[in-house]
């Protein structure tokens, strides 16, 4: 196992990390702490163009994090780039919205076939409060359902740390098993399905720390004809899947069609925006409630908004990252064999995740991460990875120099299987 | 009465409100939708600079608003805009923070007194949800004090409205009468002081609807004293007055000094961020609770925010501010004394109210502020204004040519007093 990372390299990161420690609490908070990565991952970050990150060292990645998702044309595109300055000539935030709301709320309605209105935001965090929001007014009934272990943003209803480990469960949240519709039965039981308002639930399962699952189509199916049954709103999030599987709504292969549906990350490329979308059913009930934000009304990152997902259909980038993905998938498998190191990896190929057998304490997946990182590729033990259409063959073979570090260090460290 | 408002001048905002109908909940919602102002309002504007907004047929407006809060140095300030570009070439949306982090932290720890640390994020309501979070991990207690009609963002627990006009009210929140010590002991006693977590405070009152009251000196360090007796943490939510009041938090100037504030709107001049600031005392509470979001680590509005609050200091913006703010005030007091029309004013003059006596249903404000509109000035009749540094002499003579024209239609509407 070389080490590839020479003290001296590091300096500036390491100093930014003793400034931060004193004026951030715990030095840096939320899932871009590198706290809790291996320590060849750098915390800041000094530039990026395309999918290539460079570090305040001046080490230079192949991003397969993209931001944990926002990054999906590459970074800098030159399309979006030049649609938010022209709009940021004019202005940004302003007294009241630009044209471009009206447009990009069009354009949101146009590309995703449930969708009548949109509702625009900043946070995914605020598109899902949005949507719970919005079937609470339309359904006047109080509970939600939501998959054991899904993460639906850092909200109160679905966070159980956002008051610190002690905050109680909210009453008004019950837990089903994803894929398992007798475990939604048994939940809407116990909410009684005279007061369930939504069902949540994520296009494919993609919690952290866990193998990725992709719906069973049947189940998706089995979600829409309960909550007719029982007079309750599907909503899908998207927030961290949307406009990586299809060019509109994850589901619309599957033909199940959700009430609302929760967007953000991708949307703009990178720029600030989170969307709540839904059917003509549900238009009266979100004119009820009352949400807003001072800067959600932005017109410079709704104008990048637009050119994103024109772009994405432009240069069909979902077969891209599909390509990538499976140029990347395909890579590792080979290496797996070759180590006699047996690994799953999971979920579209766009938005993979890696895992060891026996690592449960995730010690083989931070040694391999953590030298896929020395080597020059960002990925992470524990959360799924992203794909972009700005990752070319050269660029996965690149990630694939790092992985193959990342197995070497493994097999030094754990041996075979 | 002259109507200035010539039909043909306003297709574009019409045929844009034809069109949002179609595809936004109610063809707008939350504090930007012109929906509940007068006709002669824009929706929708094209371009803004300096204190000049031109909406979408052409009409220029100086803007009394600031898009309520955010802009405070003017529109497309030159060396906001510099900063945030010369960031914007590097990177901003990236896998991990930029160095502006950091930077931005210790300005912001340096230049408001009782901060030794931020986290930031995007609204104001994820910088008040952030100080909640905080409080309640710091003390292991749930309840929270907020005075009764204030407005602490669109979070379950502040919002009675965030689920429609039906949801219940929050069984941890208790209120209490701004300025009233009495009542804000009586709601400790209805909680148990025991439980208290923090009491959440205004700079000043500037509930919408009401006019604005200045805090009580005795009352801010009661509240103080109270919090020290039983052990609960103050939070002043700046979000709406900070950096306008003070060039720190705005209760300095008193002396008194809170263990939590929520910051957003104006501190990077329209770049969409918030932070919640906090003493040492709060820094592990801060640790561990869970809060993120897809873009609270951009770079490119941190930029701006630390161009924002040296230009603040640089260019002596608080007192260019009141300097607009009282040349405004003087001129309506005299131009209401001429028209022998009976008015309010209240709040600090940077951050004006006006009301009219007898105007519960705000019919006078309405025709007032409607008329204004139509000669010129953006102004409202139910919500403070905000003025900005790069409001003129010329620019303030300007707003009262429009405010004499809404006294005349106030007058030909409902006589004097």
């Amino acid at each position: 196992m070389t080490e590839t990372v020479a003290a001296p390299a590091r300096t500036n990161d390491r100093r930014l990390r003793e400034r931060a420690e004193r004026v951030i609490p715990g030095g840096m908070y939320g899932h871009l702490s590198a706290r809790r990565l291996p320590e060849t991952y750098p915390q800041f970050y000094a530039s990026s163009e395309g999918c290539r990150v460079v570090d305040v060292d001046g080490r230079e990645f192949v991003d397969v994090m993209c931001s944990f998702g926002p990054m999906i044309l590459g970074y800098r595109h030159e399309k979006v780039e030049a649609a938010a300055a022209a709009q940021r000539r004019l202005g940004d935030t302003q007294p009241g919205p630009g044209p471009c709301m009206v447009e990009l709320a069009e354009l949101l309605v146009e590309r995703v076939d449930h969708a009548d209105w949109a509702m625009l935001a900043k946070n995914g965090s605020d598109a899902t409060r949005l949507c719970l929001a919005t079937a609470r007014a339309v359904t006047g009934r109080r509970a939600v359902l939501a998959a054991e272990g899904a993460y639906h943003g850092w909200s109160s209803w679905c966070n159980p740390y956002v008051d610190g480990p002690a905050t109680p469960a909210d009453a008004e949240v019950h837990r089903y098993t994803y894929n398992d519709l007798a475990s939604v039965r048994a939940a809407v039981e116990g909410a009684g399905a005279e007061n369930v308002a939504a069902i949540f639930v994520s296009p494919f399962r993609h919690d952290a720390g866990y193998d990725q699952e992709m719906v069973d189509p049947a189940f998706a199916a089995g979600l829409r004809r309960l909550c007719d049954d029982i007079g309750a709103l599907l909503v899908t999030d998207e927030v961290r899947a949307g406009f990586r599987l299809h060019h509109g709504s994850s589901w619309e292969p599957l033909g199940v069609t959700p009430d609302l549906s929760a967007w953000s990350k991708a949307i703009a490329n990178g720029y600030p925006i989170a969307a709540a979308l839904g059917s003509s059913r549900c238009a009266a009930g979100a004119e009820r409630i009352f949400a807003t934000g001072s800067f959600w009304y932005q017109a410079v990152p709704m104008a990048a908004a637009i050119a994103t997902i024109h772009a994405l259909a432009d240069e069909d980038a979902i077969a891209r990252m599909v390509a990538a993905g499976e140029r990347l998938r395909e890579g590792i498998e080979k290496q797996a064999v070759e180590h006699s190191i047996e690994v799953r990896q999971s979920g579209p190929v766009q938005m993979p995740a890696l895992s060891f057998v026996e690592d449960t304490a995730f010690e083989r997946a931070a040694v391999f991460c953590g030298e896929a990182a020395a080597h020059g590729a960002i990925l992470h033990p524990r959360h799924n990875w992203f794909l972009s259409a700005a990752h070319t063959d050269e660029d996965i073979d690149r990630v694939l120099e790092a992985t193959e570090a990342g197995f070497r260090a493994v097999r030094a460290a754990f041996g075979h299987g």
